[in-house]
C-alpha cells in the first residue's frame, strides 16, 4: 500500500499502515526495509521532517531516529551585525556539500522572511527554524510579544515550508527559580526571550499554554516539533541540574500531547556536559521522552577552548551519538566568539560528520565501517586518488598532500612528506611480504 | 629525606624511600603530596622522564601516570623531503607554548644528531626519540643494521640527554604471521624496520634479544622506556587483533624485566580503534602491563577523515584518557598526508589539550574543572579579556572575536557578532535578574 503526501503527517500515515514516498525514499537511501521505516515513524522513534509545502518544491527526505544513521545539522543565518543573504546562501551550499543532513536558518538580522524563503527554495535538505526569532523582529523587547504574534509567525513559517521548528514550549514559569544556582543562567536565546516575557508579565509560557494550537498548525503542514531546551546548561558547572531536568520532564509530557495530535517530535538536548555525564543524559531523555529522537547541541566537554569548540563539541557529539542521540547540531570554531564564516562552517560540519560517523561505527550500525575499510585498502595500496575520493573532505585532503609533494612523480609516490621513501612503514611492510612470497616460491621450486 | 639526582633512577630512589628534587617539583606543579609522587613512581604507576644529562642542562620534570593530570606529546622533526632545523625549532617552541608536555624528535632527514642536540638544549620539557631512526641513517636498508649499531645509537642518544626512548622490543619474530589478516599490515615505522630485519635474517628482534643490555644503558642515564607498539593497528579493521595483543602481552613481560633493572617504563598504545573498543584497550593494558603508564597515539575513531585527523584522534584520546591513559600523543591535520607545518602543530596540540583536559574532568581529578568554572563566570560577566586569558589558545580566541567586532565600543560589548545586542541570551537572562531584584525591592518598600 502506498500513498502520496496529499494529507496527514508522516506519523499519521505510518500509524495507518501507509508507507509514504518519503519513507520509501529514506529506506532506499539507508538500505533498509520500507516497513521498518514506517514502523519507526509510527512508534515515534523516528521522524521524517518533511513539510508538505517544501516537499512540493523539492525535498529529499531523511529520517532522524535511533534506527538510522546519525545525522548532523548546520546552523546558518545572518545576524544584525554580520553577513548578507548571499553569504549565507554560500554557506548553506558549502554545509550541504560537506555533508550537513539538515540546515537551520537562525537568522536574527536582515529581512528574515526573505532569507528563509531563499534558503527553502535553494536546498533539498530539511530546513529548521526558531520562529521566536522572526516574531522578535516585530517588536523592540521580548515583553512586547503577544501569544498571537508567536502563533502567527509559526503559521507563516509553516506555510513557507519550514520542515521542523524549535519551540521552547517545555520551559515553564515555575522552572525559572531553578536557574538561580547556575554559573551561566539561560544560554538558549529562545529560552532567554521567554524567561523575560514570563518575568515581565507574571504569566505562564505562551507556547506551553497554546501548545494544542501549535499542534494544529504543525499537523496541517506536517512540521516536525523540535522541542527546544530553553534551560540547557551553558557550562560544565550547570550540566545535569534541576533546571535542565525539570524542563526535560515537561518535554516528555508535551511529546505525548503532540503525538496525540498526530505530529512528529524530536527533543533538543545539551549543551555543555562533562564526558562522564553524557550517557546518563541520553538514557534519561529516552526514558522520559518515550524514545522520541534526541537532537543535541554538542555537547561540549570543556568550557576552555573558544576558537576550537568544534573539537570540544565533536568529542561530546561522538559520545552522545554512540549513547543514542539521532542528530548532532554542529558547533563551529566561532562558537562563543562570532558568527561563523565559510571556513568555520566547513570545520564545524566535518568535525560533526566525524563524530556522527564514529558513533555509527561504535553502535555497530550495518555497513557503517565499509567506507573506512575501503579507505584502509586504498591506503595500503598507495592509491591516493581513491583515498581522496573516500575522504570526508576530498579537497582539503588533496591540498594538504600536494602542498608539499606535487608533480607527477610525487603524485603516485608510495610515501608522503611525513616519512619520505626510506621510512614509510607500509612500504617497508609490503616489501617484507614480497620478499616472503619470493622465498616461498624458491622453497617450492627447490 | 631528600636527594639530588646524582645517581640511580627515579624509580630506584622512590623504592629506597627517597623523595628526589624531580618528585618535589612534580608535586608542587600538580598540587600533590611529594610522598604520593614517590609512591606512584616506586609502584611503576608513574614515570618521571628525566635523563640525568638533560636534567643538568635544564629540565622541568613532569610525571606521567594515572594519578597525575593527563599529558600530551607533540611529535616533531624534519623528514628527508620537508622542513629544516630552524623550522622544527620554531615548531617545538609553538608546541610547548600551546601546552605540549613533552616533545618527541622523530626526525628522519637532515643531520639527526645535530637536530636532536639542538632540541635537547632548547627546551625544558622532556624529549623523546625513536633511536632506530638514527641507526637507519647509517645504512641503506633495514637489513643492513646490526644489533651493535642499534645499541650504539641508543647509548649515544642517552648520552645526549634524551629523556625517553621508544624501543619496539616487544615485537617478536613469531608475531609477524599474525599481521597477514590485516588490511594495513604494519604502520609503525620502527615496527616495519624490525619486521624487515627479522624477515631478512630469519632471526629474533635484536632489541628483544638484547633487552638486558638496553636496560643497563637506560638505567645509567635514567632514560625511561617507552615500550613501542610496532604492531599497533593502522585501521579500524585491524583494531584489537591478535597481532596487537600478542605484542602487548610481551610488553607486559618486558615491563617486569625493566623494573628489575630499576628502569622507568611506559607502554605505547594504538592507533586506530573504534570508540566501543577503547575502554577494553585501556583495561587490558593496565592488567597485562602491571599498571605501567599508557601512552597512546590517538586512537583515531574513524579512517575517513584525512585533513581532520586531529579531531578523529581527539575523540579517541579523550575516551582513552578517561579510561586511564596517562599521555596522549598528538595527531595533526597532516596525518596520513604530509609532514605537519606550523598551523598543523598548533591545531594538533590544542585538539589534544582539549582531549586530555576533558579526560581529567571526566575522571574527576581534583581541581580539573576550576579553569572551566572561571571561564563560565567570565562568560556570564562578559569579561572578554579574562575569557581570552583562560582560553587554551588566547591568541586565536581574540582574533576570532575581533575579526568582526573591533574598536573600543565593541571590545566591551555585552554580545558577540553571533547574536548581536538584541538576541544575546545571557544579556537577556541577566536583565531578568535585574528586573526581579528591582521588583523585590519595590515589594519590600511597599
Amino acid at each position: 500500500m502506498t500513498k502520496k503526501q496529499t494529507g496527514g503527517t508522516q506519523r499519521q500515515s505510518a500509524q495507518q499502515g501507509v508507507v509514504t514516498d518519503a519513507m520509501r525514499f529514506v529506506a532506499r537511501r539507508e538500505n533498509l526495509d520500507p516497513q521498518f521505516v514506517r514502523q519507526e515513524v509510527a512508534l515515534g522513534r523516528a521522524i521524517i521532517p518533511c513539510n508538505v509545502v517544501h516537499a512540493r518544491y523539492g525535498l529529499d527526505p531523511i529520517a532522524i531516529g535511533i534506527g538510522f544513521l546519525c545525522k548532523i545539522n548546520a546552523n546558518l543565518g545572518r545576524s544584525s551585525l554580520s553577513s548578507t543573504m548571499k553569504q549565507e546562501l554560500q554557506k548553506v551550499d558549502l554545509a550541504v556539500r560537506c555533508g550537513a543532513d539538515t540546515v537551520m536558518d537562525l537568522s536574527t538580522g536582515g529581512d528574515l522572511d526573505s532569507i528563509r524563503e531563499a534558503i527553502l527554495r535553494h536546498v533539498r535538505v530539511p530546513v529548521g527554524t526558531v520562529p521566536l526569532y522572526g516574531a522578535m523582529t516585530r517588536v523592540e523587547q521580548p515583553e512586547d510579544l503577544t501569544p498571537r504574534m508567536m502563533l502567527e509567525e509559526i503559521e507563516k513559517q509553516a506555510r513557507q515550508g519550514v520542515d521542523y521548528m524549535t519551540v521552547h514550549a517545555g520551559f515553564r514559569r515555575e522552572h525559572i527559580p531553578s536557574t538561580k544556582k547556575r554559573l551561566t543562567g539561560i544560554v538558549s536565546r529562545g529560552g532567554a526571550i521567554l524567561a523575560r516575557w514570563m518575568t515581565a508579565h507574571g504569566k505562564e509560557n505562551p507556547l506551553y499554554e497554546h501548545f494544542d494550537d501549535l499542534c494544529e498548525i504543525f499537523k496541517k503542514y506536517d512540521v516536525s516539533f523540535s522541542l527546544g531546551d530553553g534551560l540547557r546548561p551553558g557550562s560544565l558547572h550547570d550540566a545535569n541540574d534541576e533546571a535542565q531536568f525539570r524542563e526535560l520532564k515537561t518535554l516528555g509530557e508535551l511529546t505525548l500531547r503532540a503525538w496525540e495530535h498526530g505530529c512528529q517530535v524530536m527533543i533538543e538536548g545539551p549543551g555543555h556536559v562533562p564526558m562522564n555525564l553524557i550517557q546518563m543524559n541520553a538514557e534519561i531523555q529516552q526514558k522520559w521522552c518515550h524514545e522520541a529522537p534526541f537532537y543535541t547541541l554538542g555537547p561540549l566537554v570543556t568550557d576552555i577552548s573558544p576558537g576550537y569548540d568544534h573539537i570540544t563539541s565533536a568529542i561530546g557529539g561522538a559520545l552522545i551519538g554512540w549513547a543514542g542521540a539521532s542528530m548532532l547540531c554542529y558547533v563551529t570554531p566561532a562558537e562563543h566568539l562570532a558568527l561563523p564564516d565559510m571556513e568555520d562552517v566547513r570545520q564545524g560540519v566535518i568535525a560533526h560528520k566525524i563524530a556522527a560517523h564514529a558513533a555509527d561505527i561504535a553502535r555497530g550500525r550495518a555497513g557503517a565501517r565499509d567506507r573506512d575499510d575501503a579507505m584502509s585498502k586504498a591506503r595500503f595500496a598507495f592509491d591516493w586518488e581513491k583515498q581522496f575520493q573516500l575522504s570526508l573532505d576530498p579537497e582539503r585532503a588533496r591540498e594538504k598532500r600536494e602542498s608539499v609533494l606535487s608533480g607527477k612523480k610525487h603524485k603516485e609516490a608510495r610515501y608522503c612528506s611525513m616519512c619520505g621513501p626510506k621510512f614509510c612503514s607500509m612500504q617497508l611492510a609490503q616489501d617484507c611480504k614480497v620478499r616472503e612470497k619470493k622465498e616461498a616460491k624458491v622453497a617450492v621450486r627447490s
